[in-house]
Parts: structure tokens; C-alpha cells; sequence
């Protein structure tokens, strides 16, 4: 069938919306119309050419919310017309990491994902014959996608796909990593470095968790209104400082934070963000993702004294199973997707998503169909 | 008073055993009579010149059991003939960090400690009038030395000195990380780096915990007998392979170790200890001391995909309300001292023990008085 995409047809250079063909989905696979989707960091990044992954062309895209439209063979948990949101992140519940009860990291379909094919190594995407990639396992770029049944969250049909289509990525990862990762407990202190999507989520669960303090950090201040109308109790701009971040956050502190998270994908930042923990019990949890070979460093002292290094991957959420609750709570008003959409706009314009993303003027742009 | 004392004069050199004087202990302080001291390659680090915080001339010695002479004005935990164990982790009950109940590293001596100073910032030591450092405000060298009261341990009178002695340091710290800071399960697959006395307490740890599989790891070999005799299931000499240790570790365990302990203090082993760690839940606990200004680093992936890097001191253990338990433990067979100690001599032969350290031919020599 035809589809509208918009396709990365090169590293570096703007997308293209065109008509691809999209075939039929096979054993263990579901064809979803996309009804939504955001635009996130993460496609910019691979659009870059930094994400050593990154396979061309592409239809990216990977925050998005549907509805099924075809089950290939043995498909049994989802028919047509369910509404489904596309996960990055796997849950077959059958593999060794879905059965440690440990981890998120579902490994099911990683390998194919992580080379832009479907499970049996092969694409369902073609332009005028020529074959181009998935991303992500979702490509939510594309009006009609293909996507494992693994990888597909059941969600709530009365959900308003233009807004949960960000628990796809950002909303949930933020909110996440607070919840799973870090276990936030009321009166701890939080500091948030960078205050994109993911950072501003980290804020929302951080006013979950009812943390005593909320400490918001990021070099464009124009982030500081809505950080703070999201619960931040103070705003540090690092360029108004003279010493290095982590000593400015450790004085405000009294020795540090509880829990710091990075919302940015730099390393250098990971590891002010380490720094800044309280010595004997602060935890750092790294959530951007840093260009291809860069790496983070320390003195190993700042662990033996207490601090703790860990990361999360889509907020450590288990996307099957937990998903379809957080859209549950979006519903209901206990997740609050308003403030992350800052712009809306149809697929013909997606490339202006990524002019404002890197602008620093949105959170998100919601893409409809 | 007078008292044998090894004493550290200049950095890189022999210590020097003399008769030095002894000032009676002050308000909080305690005079107490060293039986039995390890020597810990902590000595040996700080007599380099390595240590940033060494101060030279300096009575050396952290691993010691003694019994207490005398006490100063205010002391009420303790009274002259208390057979104590003398902490460099005090635990005062009453700073920050006691009271989180979250750590071990208690502050309350921290700041004059690291000078090499009594907590009033003076010193009890000197030789021919010139005044001498103390140590971790251990000093376990002397025969005769003053102590914070808030950094003795009040164990059990019958407890052999010449054997607990090495609960001031070695043993506890690795046994201490098993339980504490990893908190190892039974089942868990654990890999330990570096056959000294910490990993091998290490390694008893995880007996005790009941671990899966102990692979130790040393690039010498003539450590593996002792290793395996106190339950280590498989050793590794990372000279045997031509990949990295980190990778032979992975195909051994099929996908990495549940915990990893770094017993060595080389930053390169601790990026090879966290990256032998299991995707998506496997932890390395950092428990060597790197040598000044040096750091560890490694791909901020390691973590988003799960694995965590903490580090331990002491062993998360509290050395007044904890240390008294494992002396009994020590007691009853429940953790074997044996071991460890493959030399004994007196104080006059010193120099020895650190030559037997460094040679790799020692896990703990124990001086006498």
C-alpha cells in the first residue's frame, strides 16, 4: 500500500515527504496507521549522522500513537482497531532480560532493530523499488508503519492519540527514571539537568514523588517559566557561575543532591551531574544519550564515597505491561501532557519540528496525520 | 610516655622503628595499647608519596586490635582495659551522615583525620621534640597510640587480637561490600579483581552469600590455590587471553557477572570490572584507591544500558555498632581470619612485610608487639 512518510533519505540533510510503499505485515508483525507522533532528540540525532546505528535512508520517528489496521500470521494480542502506542523498547516477556524481572531491556528483537530491519532481517518500506529502513522498530514518521507485536502497547481506545503518542519516548522516560530508576522518595532533593522534554518530565515525577526540592539547570533560561510553573523550586543557569556547576549545586545543598538525573546527552554534564551528589548516598542516573565514542570520567573517590553512576532506557518502563497504565494516568490528569506540547503542525511541515527543536523553541511538536 | 614506634619519616623510604613519645590522650581521645596490626597496602600507598593526603613524618598503620590504657576527660564508651578495634571510619552517632542512616562515612573527625591531626588539630606524636602525623587516626604502628573514642570499636575481650586486628581494614571491607554495598543473593554470579586480602574477603563474602560462581581474576597465578581453597569457582589470568578480560568475562557468563568488585585500585580494572557486568542489572562496587588525579571512565552506555558503578569504603560497615558482630562472627568460625595471614613478625621487621606485599608473596603480614 501507499503511505505518506517522511523520509531521511541522507545524514544531514532536511526530511522528505513522499509517497512510500509499504508491504503487507508478516508473521508476528501488525501494520498501524499512526495517527500522531512527536518529534524527539533522538531523531535528530541519528538525522545527524552521530548515532553509530544510523542506517540510510530511513523513516524515523519513534514517539508516536495509532491504531491497528492489519495482524500478520499468528498475531494474538492485538486485532484491528486497537489503539496501540509503538515501543522502542521491546516486551516480549519471554527472554532472559524480560524474565530477570530486573531490567526493561527486552532482548527480543534488538538485533534486527538496532539494524534498521524487521525480526526476519528483512524491510517493509520501499521508494520507487529501492528498499529503505526502519528505525527504532517504529518509525513513526510513515502514515502506515509495521511493527512487531512485541513491540506494541494495547492503550486505552478513548485516549487522545495527539497527546499519549509522547509516552512513546519522552514523557515516560522522564517520569520513568524518576519512579524506577531512581525511586524518588518524598523530601529528597532533585536536580534536573537540561530542560527539554525528558528533563521537564523528570520535573513531573519528581513533583510526584513529592521531592523536597527541585533543582532545574540549563544554559537557556527561556526554559526556566515553564520548569517552574512544572514544580522546579529553583533555576540555575551554569553561565551565570563562575566554578564549575556541581560545586555551585553542592553549596546550594548543604553537600549535595539525593538524586541528579542528565537530560542532554553530554558528558561533561554527566559528570557535574554526578559530582553534585550528596557524598555517602546521592545517585546520578544518565538518561541522555552521548555522540557516538564519547565517554564519561570521574574520580573513582567520588564513588567509593558513596555516590552511585546508573542509567535508564525508556525510564526503565516495561512497555506492555506498564504503558497502558501511564496512559491511564494522562487520562485521568495525573500525567499532564499539556505543557510538553508547545507546537502542533501536519507531516508536510515535520522539518520546521526539527528548526524549533534546535532552536531550543519547543518541547515538542506533535506531528498529526 | 615512651612507645615503639615504626615511623615514616620521608616518603619512599623505609619505615624506621624508634622510640618515640606519647602524649596522654585529651578530651574524647583514648590511649590504647596496639597487640597486633596488619599491613595493608594502604600504608604502602600513602609511604609512596602516591597519597595526596600523606604527611610525612607520620606513624602509619590502620588494621590494628589493641587493648585501652587510659581514657581522656569525657569518654564514657570506654574504660582502661576495653579491647578495642581502632576505626579510620569513625562513627559518632550524631553528623549527618550517621544519622541518614543511608552510609558509613560518618564526618564528625573526617577534617583534622586527613591532615594526619587529632580532632582538636594537634598531634600526640613526637621524636626528639619535632612533632609526627598520625594516620587515618589509627596509627597503628605504635605501640602505643591515641585515638578519638568515636573511632574505637569495643569488641569482645577474648577475641584474638592477632587475628581480628585485620577486621580493622582488609577483611571487613570486602566481606562488608558483599553484603552492604553489592548486597549479593544467593545464585548471583560475581567476579572479583585482585587476589589480595580484600578480594579474598571478597570472595568469602560471597560464600557466605551463597554466590552462584566466583571467578577470581589476578594476572598472577600463584594466587588461584588460595582463591579457589576459600571458594572461588573459576580463575582467570587475564595474561592467558588476547582479548580484553572485560570480554572473556562476558562469554564465560554468557552476557557478564551479576556484581563485579574492583579490589586493586587501577582505573583500567575498574572500567573492565563495570563492563563485565550483565546488561541490564549488573552492578560493580569500586573498593580499591586509585592513585591521585587518576580516573576511570567508560562509554555513558554501559549504564543507559543498565549497569550500575558504585564504590564501598570500609564496607558500608558502621565500626562501632557493626564491627563488634563480625568479631564475633570471627569467633565462631562464621568468617575464617586464617587465611589471610600468611605472615607473622615483629614490629623490628617491618620492612619486611612491605617488601613481602609488594613481591606478591604475602595476603596479610600481622605484626606483633
Amino acid at each position: 500500500m501507499k503511505s505518506r512518510a517522511a523520509v531521511a533519505f541522507e545524514a544531514g540533510q532536511p526530511l522528505q515527504v513522499v509517497e512510500i510503499d509499504v508491504e503487507p505485515p508478516r508473521a508476528g508483525e501488525v501494520l498501524v496507521k499512526i495517527d500522531a507522533t512527536g518529534v524527539c532528540h533522538t531523531d535528530a540525532f541519528t538525522l545527524s549522522g552521530d548515532d553509530p546505528e544510523g542506517v540510510f535512508p530511513a523513516v524515523l520517528g519513534h514517539e508516536g500513537a495509532g491504531v491497528v489496521v492489519e495482524v500478520g500470521e499468528g498475531v494474538t494480542s492485538l486485532k484491528p482497531g486497537d489503539h496501540v502506542i509503538p515501543l522502542y523498547t521491546a516486551e516480549c516477556g519471554e527472554c532472559k532480560f524480560c524474565k530477570s524481572g530486573k531490567t526493561n531491556l527486552c532482548s527480543s528483537v534488538r538485533a534486527t532493530q538496532g539494524k534498521g530491519l524487521m525480526p526476519d532481517g528483512t524491510t517493509r518500506f520501499s521508494y520507487n523499488g529501492q528498499p529503505i529502513y526502519h528505525y527504532m522498530g517504529t518509525s513513526t514518521f510513515s502514515e502506515y508503519t509495521v511493527v512487531a507485536e512485541v513491540s506494541l502497547a494495547k492503550i486505552n481506545p478513548e485516549a487522545p492519540s495527539e497527546k499519549v503518542c509522547l509516552l512513546g519516548c519522552g514523557v515516560t522516560t522522564g517520569i520513568g527514571a524518576v519512579h524506577n530508576t531512581a525511586k524518588v522518595k518524598e523530601g529528597d532533593t532533585v536536580a534536573v539537568f537540561g530542560l527539554g522534554g525528558i528533563g521537564l518530565a523528570v520535573i513531573q515525577g519528581a513533583v510526584q514523588a513529592k521531592a523536597g526540592r527541585i533543582i532545574a539547570i540549563d544554559t537557556n533560561p527561556g526554559k526556566f517559566e515553564l520548569a517552574k510553573s512544572m514544580g522546579a523550586t529553583d533555576c540555575v543557569n551554569p553561565k551565570d557561575h563562575d566554578k564549575p556547576i556541581q560545586e555551585v549545586i553542592v553549596e546550594m545543598t548543604d553537600g549535595g543532591v539525593d538524586f541528579s538525573f542528565e537530560c542532554i546527552g553530554n558528558v561533561n554534564v554527566m559528570r557535574a551531574a554526578l559530582e553534585c551528589c550528596h557524598k555517602g548516598w546521592g545517585e546520578s542516573v544518565i538518561i541522555g544519550v552521548a555522540g557516538a565514542g564519547q565517554e564519561i570520567s570521574t574520580r573513582p573517590f567520588q564513588l567509593v564515597t558513596g555516590r552511585v553512576w546508573r542509567g535508564s532506557a525508556f525510564g526503565g518502563v516495561k512497555g506492555r505491561s506498564q504503558l497502558p497504565g501511564m496512559v491511564e494516568q494522562a487520562m485521568s490528569g495525573e500525567i499532564d501532557l499539556d505543557p510538553f506540547i508547545t507546537h502542533e503542525m501536519p507531516l508536510e511541515r515535520i522539518n520546521e519540528a526539527f528548526d524549533l527543536m534546535h532552536e531550543g523553541k519547543s518541547i515538542r511538536t506533535v506531528i498529526r496525520y
